[in-house]
């Protein structure tokens, strides 16, 4: 038995870590965050810096900015490559910088989860996902590059392929991000190109269940299907992609397939837990289902091994409904609290780690997404509203659950502003290859004239 | 002769480019602008981005949202590799994508600058300069990961190193980053870290001059120093950097040569005009100065080129004093005008291209430059000042000098929450390879544990 400060370590920074660092701000332990990232992202507004409403600092924080006050805590900007289970240590390796590892008493794994691509991750690199800044403005450049390409495009197929939007997957974010493009195309460009109409995009939404929104109650899946073909989406549903490609998508339609051409796939298809929990697992024997999630007992640890806590999207957790509970920011950030309280409970008790007899359960206040300018749907426990209600009710929860208050006050300004304009004031093509890759060259002077203006004067 | 509408091409979406642009918006010519980047950038506050205070969007805004009202004028987003003077085009090429050229009546060259290292371009890698977005985010993930290292070393001269940031260059951009930098560290940081102390890192000024801001009045250059070193900087004159590596620079001061360790350099010691000013050079004789800026007549075109005009950075442009114009934004939007409305004139007087005997005359109203929180210098035609009045005058101008009305307003909120509680709220590491090149390695458990509580327990 150690009398010393318990060493509580804590993998990732998102809603489930974040919360929890915070709820042990008075317990006496000494706490060390570490996350690849330097700052914790409110996720759920994700989409709207890839569709350029947003820029990334409105929805990140610095994590150390964060925890400043709390004394007992600690950040560490690491990537965390594994987990020593038997030493009590958790592994990490940086770019050949730095390497090293952090010892625990108590381990509170929240290192969430990626896209997943089910078995082809060779999909990933033309159709991106969305889960980190990077991703975010990524993709915010593919959608602006495909307009710019295509008004450079003297060809009509050509044109018409750089015109073709798709998103994979009809779950909250798939619904916002398709929403978002279809805004960007139909509103935001309007009258800013000369060889193109951006409003002759086709943006499309595949899903291979039967409805948009399946977590959500069949009217509003229904009415949300019916805002997004209002705004211009096709919305394909019992599509099934089979493969995908530099220049479009195969999907399964029943007994058929189909070919949709689209240099600007996107992917929301699926999420994946961390590889850490297939490293737990391993070393504990514990469950992993389809998804990645590692199976925790009714306290959220790991079965036989009370010091190791797996929380947010990581963690396979059973609702009262008998269902896993689903990958949410509030499930995450309860669970947080949870084990945080659990922890101090332990000290306070016995000043040992012991198994407890307390189960986490998940309080339900509702789930809302968003589909367009004014429109949302809400699902609220005793509630269900779509329309322009829903969507303030909407813009209000997000707004109050940013964490600091300045980015509330400058993403209501940005709101308000984009609201009234319809413009998207942070559309830049920023990073990777800025059309840079090219030096100039020889043969470019044989090549064709694209100036349309040569021909028609 | 041709009676059909002039082509006016414009290579350059800075400054002068977009000044010209709009200004050519009810001459009757065809106007095409074309950048590399989707965006117009305020680059006098890009600075700002580098250090976390400002978010990209802020200070760069959408060049197809600029000129979409002016129906005369389109936006072609491209790199521009050659200039075809005798067959009046310009070469495009990108990324293999696309190739093509654009024919043009009258060529606007305004393609700007690049940051110069003197013929040691092997230097760009490890003191990185700060011209666009990427750039900035860039400088901003260096400094933020010095500090980071730093946290994460175990090693006193290691911690030293990565705690020790130097600009090169005394210049405004070099005073205003560096002065950002010393803030960063005394002032934003405090607190955030556990084993590091971020005031106790070293920051320098390099300057092989005899004083910083080599382009005021001594008085001016004087105080601006004396700024710097209350704000914790240490400012070396006359020393000229002659070595940079990875670990740090060598510095040359007056016969004797001394290392400097950092892990954290940056650039701002020179400038160099595009490369396409060569390339003009090449094919119609005129001069190019050290700087690479081509020598242009007194109405902006090149000797026996009337159809060609330079602008901005890449101009060698005489003032009334004798000296060269600097590379400054006024000079490059007075001169955008200037071009225009030549233009303009000449299709009003003649309907063809002919000589102008009108000369461009910079006004000079004055420059600012900010050295930190409340301080700057400004030196106007009748008046010189210093301290908080200046500053006041420099936010006022540079707020009401960006383009957008909507980043006025979230610029205002967010220098007055970062002046009152000396946060930065884009303090974001994002881009490139944040700490992401390692997969999980075996011998990453047999490495040094870092975790210090577990000693000091």
């Amino acid at each position: 038995m150690q009398t010393s400060t318990e060493r509580v370590v804590i993998v990732g920074g998102g809603f489930g870590g974040l919360h929890a660092a915070r709820r042990l701000a008075r317990a006496p332990v000494d706490v060390t965050l570490i996350d690849v990232h330097n700052h914790h992202l409110f996720q759920p507004l994700l989409y709207q810096v890839a569709s350029g409403a947003l820029s990334p600092a409105n929805i990140a924080a610095p994590l150390r900015g964060l925890l400043k006050r709390q004394l007992n805590a600690r950040v560490l900007l690491a990537r965390v490559v594994d987990i020593d289970v038997a030493g009590r240590r958790v592994v990490l390796a940086d770019g050949g910088l730095h390497q090293g590892s952090v010892d625990y008493d108590v381990l509170i794994v929240a290192a969430g989860s990626r896209h997943s691509y089910f078995g082809h991750d060779d999909w990933e690199k033309f159709a991106p996902g969305l889960k980190t800044i990077d991703d975010a403005t990524a993709i915010r450049r593919r959608i602006l590059e495909a307009f710019e390409f295509a008004e450079r495009s003297g060809d009509a197929s050509d044109t018409a392929a750089w015109l073709s939007f798709i998103v994979v997957g009809a779950g909250p974010t798939g619904v916002e991000l398709v929403g978002q493009i279809a805004e960007i195309a139909h509103h935001t460009l309007r009258g800013e190109f000369r060889s193109i109409d951006p409003q002759r995009a086709q943006v499309h939404l595949i899903e291979a269940g039967d409805r948009v929104l399946a977590a959500y109650d069949p009217a509003l899946s229904e009415r949300a299907q019916r805002s997004l073909e209002r705004m211009g989406v096709t919305v394909l549903l019992g599509s099934q992609v089979v493969a995908v490609d530099r220049d479009g998508i195969m999907v399964k339609q029943g007994s058929g397939t189909r070919r949709i051409a689209s240099r600007a796939v996107f992917w929301a298809a699926g999420i994946q837990a961390s590889p850490l929990a297939r490293r737990l697992a391993e070393q504990t024997g514990a469950e992993i289902d389809r998804s990645g999630r590692i199976t925790v007992e009714p306290d959220l640890t790991i079965r036989a091994h009370s010091d190791i806590f797996v929380i947010g999207d990581m963690a396979h957790c059973t609702g009262d409904d008998g269902k896993p509970l689903p990958a949410l920011a509030p499930v995450a950030m309860q669970q947080g609290r949870f084990v945080a309280d659990e922890i101090a409970a332990r000290r306070a008790n016995a000043g040992q780690a012991q198994p407890s007899a307390r189960k986490f359960t998940y309080h339900d206040r509702g789930t809302m997404a968003t589909i367009g300018r004014g429109r949302a749907v809400a699902q609220l426990p005793w509630l269900k509203i779509s329309g322009p209600l829903a969507w303030l009710a909407w813009l209000f929860v997000h707004l109050m659950t940013l964490v600091q208050f300045q980015n509330r006050v400058l993403v209501l300004v940005q709101w308000a502003w984009a609201y009234v304009t319809r413009n998207r004031a942070a559309r830049l093509i920023t990073g990777d290859r800025p059309l840079a890759d090219v030096e100039p060259a020889a043969q470019a002077l044989e090549s064709t004239n694209i100036h349309r203006t040569t021909e028609s004067n």
